[in-house]
């Protein structure tokens, strides 16, 4: 891939306006990098908002630290001031957050609405509510945390799959690509988003639910304990039988496959584990919930993973009592 | 029951010479009210030694309080001056404790071994180890709680069911009755005592697993998030389909009457939940291991409850290192 070509193609266009619902790790991360593209790119902030007004943000970076200094830090969305031709949803997937309304002022017939969030089922309320826009779903494979206002540490890799929403291809969809590409990241579409969205489902049940409910483990100790790692397969499985079930039918060598993925990373805290242990909500509906909806739906019983649903909400309800 | 007669039938008796192992608070209670019956009531102390030699042990009790200041307190078996008619275990019944090998010396051929604790498959180390021996399996239902060295609190109930293990009657498990009852316990004589222990398994996992797991509740708290609470219902499904394939089949109603018995109780702590509070190795195996290890001999599924055992096994790892 020449990026340079890909830059300057880019720059000769009209600025491209993107606004981003979320600075946390995973919002700033990729709204710098389509900065760095030549992105026009604006933020959705909120208890960050002072220093990111003044300050933007620094994104330390296992690729080189860089920072980003948003084309408009907004606090209210209605503050904004551009038409956006992408807004990228970047918040936790949580029940609680009502998107639709959320952005209602800065939706027009060309904006593109993307999704870069964990778990299943993400989608439905935003693809209802605006019929005639075209949702773009995106899976991001990145290892980044928010250390504190203003400040994101990026650890480890950072590939991206976006998709159109429910399935097929778009120019939108290509166009995002190409700006992720153009800032060095490993980007490609998937014109089935929905089974890959499955596909991350069966290592984000098990190695989410448990790193928590067993005691605050990595990734790491996880694998160690015969017991637990066995635990996490019988999970898989589960997910595995459910995704067919919907439509998703995976390869058969899936759950080896990331038995042999999880062995070789370093030791991790999951997502789940690091919102627990700062005592936030974790995307329990996203990510357990939604499959476990569809098993009730389909009278299938997955036992393993409605267990540490169960669990898992009860120690979310805990963290806001 | 006239309890003056049993009062002067015992005192007119040879002395009866009991050992207790362990003085949690199960083992101080009932001792306690074994040396009010008239018995002569050695204990073994660990690390409350100094405070119950010099001081005995206060037992603050909703039936009144007392002070019991055992007939002998040794730090070490062998030190135990008498041949006892009756060793008590009362320890948790935890897998690192070797029961057989610390009683060995004060072992004698007319000495009867009880258990006064929770869980299955807890007498079979010293059955095999002293087949001559009579075994007499026990069990507690009370509320008591030991608030620090030499100090014990009984908050509600203290019901006792006796019987010979693994079943039938024995002389013994009646003459032990009767002291409890001259203490004024309400104890009764079980001749299927293992079936009581299957009975009472069925109300301790659920509760004891779901206490600790989902986050520290009490019992109320299980009973009114109805997710958990049909998550207990699952459990004691499985336990009492366990107990049947185990050759203890139970009545229909038991899981009603067990919710129905918990909606009336008090806000309660588990033990698992105290011992987890305080840092302390919970019973895990003796609740869910041996039921656990028996499914998979017997190659009955019991998702729900391995779940948990799995869960609670890696908390108590945890508590240890």
């Amino acid at each position: 891939m020449d990026t340079s070509y890909m830059n300057s193609r880019i720059t000769d266009k009209k600025k491209v306006h993107i606004f981003i619902v979320g600075t946390g790790a995973i919002g700033s991360y990729y709204g710098g990098r389509l900065a760095q593209a030549g992105c026009e790119v604006a933020t959705l902030c909120r208890s960050d908002y002072e220093e990111v007004k003044q300050r933007g943000i620094t994104i330390q970076s296992v690729k080189g630290d860089f920072h980003f200094y948003p084309a408009e830090v907004v606090q209210r969305v209605e503050d904004y001031t551009q038409k956006p031709d992408y807004i990228i949803i970047a918040t936790k997937a949580l029940p609680e957050i009502t998107l639709a309304s959320l952005i209602q002022k800065i939706v027009y017939r060309h904006t593109s609405i993307v999704f870069l969030q964990n778990g299943i089922n993400i989608e439905e309320e935003i693809a209802t509510h605006y019929p005639k826009n075209e949702i773009i779903s995106g899976l991001a494979y990145i290892c980044v945390t928010k250390i504190k206002h203003g400040v994101i540490e990026h650890q480890a890799k950072d590939r991206l799959v976006l998709g159109k929403y429910p399935e097929g291809c778009s120019s939108k969809a290509e166009q995002l690509k190409q700006f992720f590409i153009a800032a060095g990241i490993e980007c490609k579409n998937d014109t089935t988003i929905l089974a890959a969205r499955w596909h991350k489902l069966v290592w984000n049940v098990p190695f989410n639910a448990l790193s928590v409910a067993a005691g605050q483990l990595t990734t790491a100790e996880i694998m160690q304990n015969n017991e637990i790692k066995n635990l996490a397969i019988k999970i898989m499985q589960e997910i595995v039988l459910l995704a067919a079930r919907a439509g998703y039918p995976m390869a058969e060598n899936i759950i080896s496959d990331y038995i042999d993925f999880t062995k070789d990373m370093p030791p991790y805290k999951t997502s789940m584990l690091v919102d627990y242990e700062h005592h936030k909500q974790m995307e329990v509906e996203a990510i357990l919930g939604n499959a476990l909806h569809i098993a009730r739906q389909k009278k299938l019983d997955i036992p393993y993973t409605e267990t540490l649903y169960i669990l898992l909400s009860s120690l979310n309800q805990k963290l806001v009592s």
